[in-house]
């Protein structure tokens, strides 16, 4: 397939090495600015769902950038190949610890040097499980740069050269990392200050308390001969508030064991006897 | 932000592929193609990623379909509102049971009655845990119709009314549903017939077996000083496929203790004693 010419997205952009400079001059918008580079064969796979909605809006605002790496003029050759075949043998291809060294090179232009403050990270189903925490973790550093996959994976020596981070979105297998990097970058970004309008969101929604969330309920008060809880129209905060944690813990014992034990552990009593 | 104008198109919309009727018409090339269909307030989200590389050519060549149904529409007076505050109060905003009924509604035209043949999916943080056994019965389907969430969630009555099912991407929040739908329809599709070059793909790869998958290599045989080991310049195919998996069950006993002792269990002994 061949690909378009790449475009930039927010303010700063790398398409691949077209524009290197752009990201070593340090414009006074952008710092202090999150950014994401993303090292991928298919840079108009960006921003896709990432320039809509709030994290759209924080984009055009300068309040973190995304940048794209093409893999492509990396490869070798005329046909700019970037994989080879396992050796020992077996189905797909592997792509070459040469081309994305040279481009993971391109992507720690600039960049700090503590792995903490940037981390770079390759999206595999063998990494380590994508949760909340790390979200929260890498929302705390510069920025972050991500290495997506195709084929069958890297060459080991690439990883283990640049000490590369490996993460996984979830137990299933995506046909390549970029929708997996929107994923963790939108869950990473939200968590930046200014991004996310409302600030109590953050606070009370899904995981953060470590409960499923509640069942929602708005007007009309009745619909297809369905009422909304009769507790929720009572105004009483203190029985609104009960009421749902209740119904949290309910949610999240039925659906969610793991969850619930670690819930139970937390609280200082076994899960069994936490309702 | 203000959402750019719709492409009108009635009720009844593909924005993935501009020629909504087909849909109806049932072209004889569409017949037995899987579909999906997308209830969402971000229909140019879509295809996105999906309509790139693998996902896209299968897409292209009519292997399998997508259809967005844009919510807003749906909407309530002027401003086609969609939403309302909490009942009970707090953060947010709730899709009201009413507006995503009838995009439900809309969503259920021509599809089969058995839940099992097309799954009705709410994209939620609250759902049970997307894995690719999620995928394979997904895939074995004739379709499935996945509604996006935006703000604090869904009235649950609507939920309840529609006997929806709550799927979750991860343990983390992300801004809306759009990218956990793309993610969920690229590991479902990519297990329909002919979406992938080579079957044997999705024969051999991670998660398949219960064990991550080994270390990958491929030319050059030095890079950086580093070397391709050994036994994989071997030629001895057993010995590659012991070696192959000695290191899928020493990673997974290392990073993924969960699916260790599942994978033990599974081979009839404790995974301690496994390797």
């Amino acid at each position: 397939m061949s690909l378009p010419p790449t475009k930039s997205h927010g303010r700063l952009s790398i398409s691949a090495s077209p524009r290197p400079r752009e990201l070593i001059e340090d414009r006074p918008r952008l710092q202090g600015a999150w950014r994401a580079r993303v090292i991928t064969l298919f840079p108009e796979a960006f921003p896709g769902t990432l320039g809509l909605s709030l994290t759209g809006k924080a984009l055009e605002a300068g309040l973190w950038a995304l940048e794209t790496i093409d893999l492509r003029p990396f490869g070798l050759g005329r046909h700019r190949n970037v994989d080879d075949t396992p050796a020992g043998g077996g189905a797909g291809m592997v792509l070459r610890a040469d081309v994305v060294g040279a481009a993971l090179q391109q992507a720690a232009i600039g960049t700090p040097v503590p792995r903490a403050d940037w981390p770079v990270v390759y999206l595999s189903p063998r990494g380590a499980p994508f949760t909340q925490s790390t979200a929260r973790r890498w929302a705390a550093g510069q920025g972050l740069t991500l290495l997506c996959g195709r084929f069958e994976g890297v060459d080991q020596r690439v990883l283990d050269h640049f000490a590369v981070e490996e993460v996984s979105l979830g137990d299933f297998v995506l046909t390549g990392g970029e929708i997996a990097a929107q994923a963790m970058i939108d869950a990473t970004v939200r968590l930046r200050p200014g991004v996310l309008g409302n600030e109590a969101s953050t606070e009370e929604e899904s995981h953060s308390s470590g409960l499923l969330e509640h069942p929602q309920y708005t007007r009309p008060a009745e619909w297809e001969g369905r009422k909304i809880p009769e507790v929720l129209m009572s105004g009483h905060h203190g029985r609104i508030a009960e009421w749902r944690r209740r119904q949290s813990e309910a949610l999240t014992a039925e659906r969610r064991p793991d969850l619930w034990a670690r819930y139970g552990a937390k609280a200082g009593k076994p899960a069994d006897e936490a309702d």
